[in-house]
């Protein structure tokens, strides 16, 4: 099969084999694959990505340098199944899952060299983790499911109690996906800053109340924030210094839940955060109902995720894509379309 | 009257012009106060004290280099009204306050020159924040309870539910008073570390379940942690490197209560924090309910402090005992008694 792979930062479009799906495994048809601010980090700083991931032991990282094909943000169809399977969702139909094989030990789909992700022909799930795709969704929507569930997960993780203010730092993918999650509860006012004028544009359409631009417009100093009783930062940019700029500017019992992810070493001066008793949240990924939640809110319009998907490519464009996601004015989520002629 | 005067990192024992009550205020006559850790910091580190006090905009620290009278742990007795005040609390009976006047701005008792604190024959209170002392508890036990509303606050703010893993980092004065308010609501099992001998056999006697040498036994490692659901750390040490320590070692969903106050800046690696997504909560002080409760439980026995108070100085020996709380092996509080005998 065609795929995309990536071996130490290098992107190449290669013919391998096809996957065999092993006991319990089905064979899947890539149909629509979002490329994630991680794969952008796992091209550009592979070896700080892979030294990371392995000190961390964190899941859905890469702990490799062999050639991986990347892509965990996916909807696919089915197209066959392994020994040992039920077969409850025929074939043809549209399913997503959580990125990951029910082998010993798991591999994460798209950052195993055993689990190629969506930027490929073909991959392998697991049937006990498939998510069929309810009727009429489309694959490019569906395959917005992880990133939702990322930002439905942070959501879930602050334990709103409905009269807070929030604040969202940072309108990438994981701020975007926040901020739709947040509407969805009808949490807020939330207000939103970003430096790209695109990416603000695109928080507005999601839903933002407010939107800053921080070079002109300081978001701790906004008049929402500074009558609120309570408010709620989500730090979704993950560049060292943002939580220092959270402790010294938050308002007294300040809540910040860290959705970005920072990974280098980052400096805080505590005394700030004791002064004004902040609280702050780590999170990371979704539990298998959330990532169920956010396709079935996705199916049901209550994610509104339309707007999102700002670009296809087929799999000879992903090196191209990659180096535009570099710019943040110009994309919300680029989509692999590996079924889409190379020309096109 | 006789005062402890620090300027500048020097205390001396001077002669100093007694304080004159104002509208609504109270002279009492300083029967017992405690050293404070921040009264150490305060003298040792006077330029940084400052400094951090006047950038974090924070209360209960000293915002100026003039002459201060230190001292706010303290019990005091009641000499005379000042003018327009309901001298409800008759004279010669103990009280305790929440150090602070009320006045604007508010001065904190025993870091403003305009109000002296405990380390001095006579203060100054205001009438409305008196706390009378019920009889019968010895005044160098009510002087506990502006420490142990620090304890108290700590583990409120820590929300527990009953099913926690606790564990103590650092017994001194703040961790023991942490300990002494889990106790009290049966909290734990409590794993308590600490690298003094000293401290730790406080730890025992506040009733820490289980009492470790970090440099002998790992607390992260102990069967008590690593068996447990749910585990909420408390920091008491309060120097860099412990929140990092604790990102690294912390099981997963481990929430951290930062009672101990690093002045310096910090350094983390929020990777280790996101993987385990954990939750941290900066406190500080308490409120005035947390003091009155605190000051009840001391006098009803629920806070078992007896064991506290190690040490007890004239005005004359203040500065020695702030050279001996250095050495953190021999004392828990010492209390400065202002009216014993200089030589004694």
């Amino acid at each position: 099969m065609r795929a995309v792979v990536m071996e130490r930062g290098k992107l190449s479009l290669e013919e391998i084999r096809d996957p065999e799906p092993g006991a319990g495994e089905v064979l899947v048809k890539s149909i629509a694959c979002g490329i994630c601010g991680s794969d952008l980090h796992a091209v550009r700083h592979t070896e700080d990505f892979v030294a990371a991931s392995r000190q961390s032991g964190g899941a859905f990282k890469l702990k490799t340098f062999d050639p991986v094909v990347l892509g965990h943000e996916f909807c696919a169809e089915v197209v066959d199944y392994g020994p040992q399977t039920e077969k409850r969702v025929r074939t043809g139909a549209l399913v997503c899952s959580i990125p990951a094989l029910l082998r010993e030990p798991t591999p994460v789909v798209g950052y195993s060299p055993e689990a190629p992700g969506g930027f490929a022909e073909y991959m392998l799930l697991s049937e006990p983790l498939l998510e069929p795709v309810p009727e009429g969704v489309p694959a490019e929507l569906a395959a917005l499911t992880e990133p939702m569930a990322v930002g439905l997960h942070a959501v879930n993780k602050a334990r709103l109690e409905g009269d807070e203010t929030i604040v969202v730092l940072g309108c990438g993918p994981v701020g975007l996906a926040v901020i739709t999650a947040l509407r969805a509860r009808s949490a807020g006012p939330i207000v939103a800053a970003d430096f790209s004028l695109g990416r603000r544009a695109f928080a507005e359409r999601q839903g933002a109340h407010v939107v800053l631009d921080p070079r002109r417009d300081d978001p701790y100093s906004h008049p929402d924030v500074q009558r609120a009783e309570n408010v709620v930062f989500f730090e979704c940019v993950g560049v060292p210094g943002m939580l220092d700029q959270m402790f010294r500017q938050s308002p007294p019992n300040g809540r910040i839940v860290v959705v970005g992810v920072c990974m280098q070493p980052d400096q805080i001066h505590p005394l700030f955060a004791i002064n004004h008793e902040l609280a702050v949240q780590f999170v990371l990924g979704y539990d298998r109902d959330e990532f169920l939640t956010s396709l079935r809110q996705i199916a049901d319009g209550r994610f509104d995720v339309g707007a999102l998907v700002t670009g296809r490519v087929s799999l000879a464009g992903v090196e191209q894509a990659f180096a535009e996601l570099g710019e943040p004015d110009r994309h919300a989520k680029v989509v692999v379309e590996p079924w889409r002629a190379l020309g096109s």
